[in-house]
């Protein structure tokens, strides 16, 4: 459950106001080292930002720079986003504005 | 049923306009202390507000400053909001603009 | 069916331009004096304004002042609005938008 | 079916850009007098302005003054409006721009 | 299946951007004079402008003034209008948008 | 097969930003002159432009220039456009915004 | 699987922020040369950007000059895009805010 952001083969950059999100893995060991079954293990709704677009145009065509940044952590919508898988890793590319908090 | 606002180990900054919210908890004795069943207890649309973000983004790029702050007793409407997990407690995140009123 | 805005233990105070509103309840006895059982009394769709929001912030971020104020009479719309229990009295929660017409 | 608009006996002020509208009964009687039965009559789509609200509100927070005003006979769209009952008469509120077009 | 505007005994005034139309009947008897029976009919899509309203209000409260006017021929939507009756005679009421096409 | 845009007896000014389209016919012919069944014939989807209305009024009352013209040969959406049968012929009418591309 | 952008034998000019994309074909056989079944093969959601439009036009009649052009590699989104068929190569034709995002 490391809070390091890994690095890709490939540079994506996300369209827009859209963010490149790595869900964190939910723990996969007890405090004691026992494995925990995969169905027993909780799914979390928290991420690390991979890459930001260059944020949402207006409708007068202005640039509207993203609130997040690589490596910001952040809580992920329960439903929404789209998954791409890079190097055999699911992503998933959310709208910013769908992001629902910060993780400080 | 304090009104206190409880701290949580993570800092939670929410995104835009949303509130992240705290459901106060029913009553769970009646007042001559006998334990009311979960199933009879009220479910109360009440909370306290945890944490406000910096406010919506117009779409000119302007940001409306949020109405609601921290420890804010909030009317909460009957649908809608994301439930994240912090700290094993159920929270809640919601647009400001869903919160239904400020209680005093 | 008196016309006298009640007083509640807590002061609730809409967001942006809801409206707080308590439904006119029905006739329960008839001119002479019988008690109408509770279904054959009719709904009313008529309320007391309790207490009123700010009023809407437009897109570029000005307030609209609200039209009604406490104590106004309003015609309710058949659907909407959100329901909230306060000192277990069921109050109303409105757009101001969707209040169909003031009663003078 | 007369083009008279009745009055009633209390004011009622419409929200916004409503309109409070009496739909026109149809015809009881054949012209030489016998009684047509109710479901005989035809539905008429037709209406009497009772009273108009200020106006819309645009986003901007200009007020749009209301083209039809009290007494102007309509015809009314087949769907749509929010019944009221007032005096033992049920009227109907709609939006201005509703209302499909005005008959002189 | 003449192309001139009939008059009617009430005066239209559109709402809006609204047009009154009336579509044009298909041709009841071939070119020999034989009478097709009304299955075998063809809808024709096509119509005159009977009247036309004063334009569109944009949000900011500016009035669009309408592109067709009174005797213009139409091509109309296969879907959409309301249906209005006026003398006797089956009108259509659509938003100037829904219009298709002008005929020349 | 031909580029050619015939020419019709009525002329058609499609409203707003409405482009009338001819549907390219698919190949009735091998290379070798042999009939190829409607039912085998490919659907395409290409037409050229007939006719182009003045383009959309923006919300402020602007008159945005098409950018289609006559004789354009387009690639049209699978779903959309309205229908209308024109010389016996069936043409579409779609929005300019609608039309996926121009084929030079 | 090349990366080079392929030729057409006709010109395609996406209208407004549509973006013309060829997706990029699944490995057809594994690294040691032997074929890969069709129903095998994985369904990539990459392509290569054959074309792109003039851009968006805004409500003010401002055109939006598009983020990518002709040979960009990009993430497709899991559904939508329109499918046309050019020179028997099926490509898809995208707004260009569907496309998720640049790939370097």
């Amino acid at each position: 459950m490391a809070s390091r952001v890994p690095t890709f083969t490939k540079t994506i950059v996300p369209m827009l106001d859209r963010v490149l999100v790595q869900r964190i893995k939910p723990q996969q060991k007890t405090a004691s080292g026992i494995y925990i079954p995969e169905k027993a293990q909780e799914t979390l709704n928290e991420g690390h930002v991979i890459a930001v677009g260059k944020g949402l145009i207006t409708s007068e065509g202005k640039v509207i720079a993203p609130e997040l940044k690589e490596g910001d952590k952040v809580l992920l919508p329960p439903y929404g986003g789209s998954t791409v898988k890079i190097d055999n890793e699911e992503l998933l590319l959310f709208r910013e504005s769908e992001i629902l908090a910060k993780v400080l």
